[in-house]
């Protein structure tokens, strides 16, 4: 049976996981929090290591899985280039995960949304509006970015950069080829995203709605047994390990 | 048979209107727009005005209205307390609908807005998010912002002043009893809205879509014809004209 | 403390009670399921009962609850006239909470709906669209066709009655006045609802959805703490325990 | 300058498409209704055809066409499968563009749908729901059926067919592989199509909203430019047109 470590195991991310695992029949090798020293005997025991925590902790997470020469699953986010940059020199030992979003669905609407932007000219005006429980505190959500990162590869840009827009509240006219976001906060919503292509006479909405925590940790999971099936070092996305 | 003077009849709007007279079978007397002296001799012949221009012809309008002793329905976006107090002072000699919106639908939605407010307690979080079409420069529309004080009104403010809050895109936590603003643009969109009550496990969500103008104009027809009933000298809205 | 009696304990409900039960710090005289002899010993320890079972169980319920004088909230589905009158004849001595279902949501939606029916004429065509989960059998859902029933209440029905049609899809013309049901199933959805009045031009759109069965569980504890505070005997409505 | 010939003149979709043709400074040959003697000189006269009438009259109009050698753009609804025999027959010598739904944003929303069902595995129930004016009179839309023969494809099946099912309001567990329909009519809605594929614990909502008929006149002209551009005889569909 294949056995995963929880990095983050007393966070809300960490106890879906768990819960994960439990109910798919899937072992835990055991879990560690913030500065816990059996960190490298975790990475040791572990098939594989899922990494819910802070930009911060990444390091000492690389360091310890390429020691233990232990796939992971990266699902932090709000990471810097920096972090980009260790992630993958770790990948030249070890194979990793990474990704903002670990949804099927999400992922499935990624591609849906690249693809309706590459076909669509540019004369559909791209919107992204997305809901989040109101303690959420940053805004436009990582899944928001991520889809709008797709719409522009979709029209050609090679990185996903292009013209992103986040001050339509001051006003002024619609800049072409502008991808702007829309974010709204309220109760306990799990996150609802929905990308619009707009042009004169229709509409295409394309959207996305979690009803909780539990697909991520699925997602996660999923990732993780992906790699625990043997998987050459590397970098790879959930694109690849749902084969979208 | 009753018949409209049209003030900005060459505008969108205006032209809608004398659309929606004709298919209504109701006499127009004439239109004109910025700067034609025949003014005056509109305000004489027709049994109400309509004017659906820009703020700083609303002085000239109201003198002709007040000179002439003919009421006038006013839908011009963007007034400033100055041109309120215009208004209000016209209105001791003519009979006066202002409004924002002049949809049925809109001013029916207003009042469950704020009925919905008033009930819920602090623990629902009020989010407004609206769609326009891609030209519209002003965030977030007038109609939000009326929604908005509808919701206001319901928790208990006089005036429809309230936590109004635009700046959601630089993040950090939400505020407490704020209303939060999030505006699309795109395409040839008429006119969507959607106030959103979250809460702990659910939402309630009150929205109005508009297919096109017309129906504003509809509307605007509608405040003329009730106004040529006879009314009394005073300000008005779309709530005494529907019976709302 | 209040301490409560569930009936249908090991049931996606009863469960939901109790864990909604322990988080709110409301103790449990305990919870018996189908057959279980020991229903009159609770009906005697509890303070109040709250019932998510079948129908056919009702009476045997019923009589227990009457016979300890212990009042009790009702949230089975599928009841019959029959089942209604012993509800009226055991309110003659105990205080009963009846309702399909017990959200705050859904209830405060139930009034705005009303309020939208009897304002908006006949030329406002009402359609209702749900979606829940796949196992649901029964459709429409018991909230949709409430939330029927509150429009044909604002359209001047007394009972609630009205020209209910669930026959859409054999073809035809729209029925003037008739209210129209639409029911999605798919996934794990835990209910969402919406009544849209559509009329030349425009639409208002009045919706709810619920997260998860907590926020029912939730109500259903509301109810009994209501009910504890002692109340008259008698027959309510989530109405009544919201206040609305 | 190419000039077209519209079939059903004077019906709603024939006179869009005339004032689509005069914005778009596309020639009319002419247009005829049932019955007119001077088809044959119109399918002589016009470069290309436009056919959105009846299928009765679909015979007829396929003769003329192959006698003048004028290619024909068929929206008529409601086909027979001996009507497809026939526009089969027809399409040996002439080039014919036949579809249910001329618009780019309904035709790109097919190919995501076809690609998200057959990425998407047999546990994403599928739910299809449209809304239309209240004077539709058939259940569910063509629109819809197209979408649901895309989602079919993408499952696997040939030809679109697959366990479409329209009878849910008589209740019962849902079938596993079925694609349900639900329709809503109401006020003068132009179409609003989605498309749910919901699996446990999230929602994927593919949807298309048009505002009126003026995007499926543009369509129509689009294919009737696209034919006139010289295409060899054969049966092509908008998926040909738009180049998705």
């Amino acid at each position: 049976m294949t056995s995963i470590g929880i990095l983050g195991f007393d966070g809300r991310m960490g106890q879906a996981i768990d819960a994960a695992a439990k109910a798919a029949g899937v072992g835990v090798a055991g879990g560690v929090d913030k500065g816990d020293p059996s960190l490298p005997e975790l990475a040791g025991l572990a098939d594989v290591l899922i990494d819910f925590t802070a930009p911060d902790a990444l390091p000492g997470h690389l360091d310890a899985a390429a020691a233990a020469g232990t796939p992971i699953v990266i699902g932090t986010t709000g990471l810097s280039p920096d972090h980009h940059t260790l992630i993958d020199e770790a990948a030249r030992s070890i194979a990793i995960v990474q990704t903002y979003n670990t949804s099927l669905g999400v992922n499935m609407l990624r591609g849906l949304v690249e693809e309706a932007a590459r076909r669509l000219g540019p004369d559909w005006d791209i919107e992204i509006v997305e809901m989040h429980h109101r303690q959420k505190v940053d805004a436009p959500s990582g899944t928001a970015l991520l889809l709008g990162a797709a719409a522009n590869i979709g029209r050609g840009s090679a990185d996903g950069q292009g013209l992103n827009r986040l001050d339509r509240m001051e006003g002024g006219a619609r800049e072409e080829g502008g991808i702007y976001y829309a974010s709204l906060r309220g109760g306990s919503v799990a996150g609802d995203h929905q990308v619009v292509f707009a042009t004169d006479g229709e509409r295409i909405e394309l959207g996305h709605r979690a009803e909780n925590r539990g697909i991520f940790a699925r997602g996660a999971l999923k990732a993780a047994l992906w790699l625990a099936e043997g998987r050459a070092p590397g970098r790879y996305t959930m694109v690849d390990v749902l084969g979208l």
